[in-house]
């Protein structure tokens, strides 16, 4: 039986990282195997890419390379480690996929379908069953990240507000074509009210695969 | 004025780097200005993405994420030097372009049709006014290298006879496609009947251009 494939979206000061430890958290307790991977990253490979990336001096790098460094970080992320798993019946949680590039690169870069063509190619379109968005404004975002301690703003941190405004609309539109498969969740409640809302998720997820 | 942008391409033991000083010498005694670059890399980013691509050590790398951070150092490269030389009437040479990708990854790697697809969005359709195909039979390419000191074979190099016969299948087809851009020239000859070859070409670039 093939697994689960689980991604979590969410931008600065969303609580990502503490909902990501909780949802793991469950799936074990049910008894379920659990392989938590993250993105840009997740392979040897795939970490290097990420350090250039994200690696503040580059600053002369050009959208479209910014984006193909991304799906090839992808294409080794899914062929390498994300199949594997799913054909060994686990579930894979992924700290952001391709609707992260759908919004940073699509939408904040203002690359448009490209995005998704050579997404498509470096996945084989492969989606997650289920993704969870934590949505939180960047304005709220900002105010947030700004109270926890000081560390170096990575490149895509240190972009603009403008910038930010743009990558939360692509993830709204992303909401609206995908509703079945984003479950969409206001990230300014309460930690426990966020996850009692992924949790229905989850469960429902579970349930309809064991019928 | 927009200058000329030159592409060489050739497996090993075909006596590229050989020919690419003839050809900036002749340009520069007719009074060209010529970037010289080369791929993967050309750019700092490239540089870094070109040390990814060709370590030895990254076995596990899959043909897809090949193929996309040849692409990623192929698009920083166009936008960041090409362009810019071109638009200040500058003639670019660049050793490998597109082509190779064609050649290595549509061919060699058997990734087909999406290459160029990915190549398309990554250039922007940007193609050499002409490519010198320096061809040689992968056989008669490896005798001639072997012959040449001692290197560390890097990853690409390393492969097997099967897929540089499959590379070799690709440049034909290429040079099939598009005779006017691409003149291929037998390069088991001696290197001054080669180059004599070039000259014409370059020769009729530079008339039909000053006409």
């Amino acid at each position: 039986m093939r697994g689960y494939f689980l991604s979590v979206e969410g931008g600065d000061g969303s609580g990502k990282s503490t909902q990501i430890k909780k949802i793991i958290a469950y799936l074990q307790e049910k008894g379920l195997e659990v392989v938590f991977t993250r993105e840009p990253g997740g392979t040897d490979i795939g970490e290097k890419i990420r350090e250039l990336i994200l690696n503040p001096s580059h600053q002369e790098m050009t959208a479209k390379t910014e984006m193909l460094l991304y799906a090839a970080s992808r294409a080794q992320h899914v062929e390498e480690k994300i199949l594997p798993a799913l054909a060994a019946g686990k579930v894979v949680l992924s700290d952001r996929f391709t609707d992260s590039s759908m919004a940073y690169q699509a939408y904040g870069r203002n690359l448009g379908d490209m995005v998704r063509v050579v997404n498509e190619i470096a996945t084989n379109r492969l989606k997650p069953d289920l993704t969870i968005f934590l949505e939180i404004s960047p304005k709220d975002g900002m105010a947030r990240k700004q109270n926890q301690k000081a560390h170096t703003l990575d490149r895509m941190e240190q972009e603009q507000m403008a910038f930010h405004e743009r990558v939360a609309m692509g993830y709204d539109a992303i909401c609206q074509q995908e509703p079945k498969r984003i479950c969409r969740i206001d990230a300014t409640q309460t930690m426990d009210a966020v996850f009692a809302q992924i949790q229905t998720a989850l469960d429902a997820l579970l349930v309809s695969n064991a019928v």
